[in-house]
């Protein structure tokens, strides 16, 4: 399944692992934004994965969002096309 | 229909316009993502005045994400709630 993850982590170091943790997982989408493709398996431990990384207390928080196919032809882009190089991401 | 709204926007007044336009359709979900109900010629209209407000040329870019009833019923959050109030988002 096709996940959009949106991540609000306030820590540099926690920030880090959780964009290390999901580089494994897919591609970097824009600033605290990744997409991953993954089984519902592998969700369970990314899910478990990411919050090992985050410290609710310091109001760090994170979404996922299923997309299915129709929800994924339905999404838009506006502005730049986003950087094969992640630059500005830490 | 239900959109999540991620932007990656780099002037502070560019961000400013756009998380005030974004008040005006929907509710702040975590920083840089907005959730908001519109119809179809709402979403024409957010788009537009989004697009007026971000420079390409500085590599602003914002990604809308369509999520269905089920989508939406698959929606995950770790961490913290997130805040009423909007505090750390400009």
């Amino acid at each position: 399944m096709r996940l959009a993850i949106a991540y609000d982590v306030s820590e540099d170091a926690n920030r880090r692992r959780v964009y290390r943790t999901l580089q494994r997982y897919g591609a970097w989408r824009q600033y605290s934004v990744f997409e991953v493709d993954v089984t519902k398996a592998e969700r369970v431990e990314l899910e478990d994965d990411l919050e090992s990384h985050i410290e609710p207390s310091d109001g760090d928080r994170i979404r996922i969002y299923r997309l299915c196919e129709s929800c994924q032809d339905n999404t838009t882009d506006l502005g730049s096309d986003p950087p094969d190089e992640q630059s500005n991401v830490l």
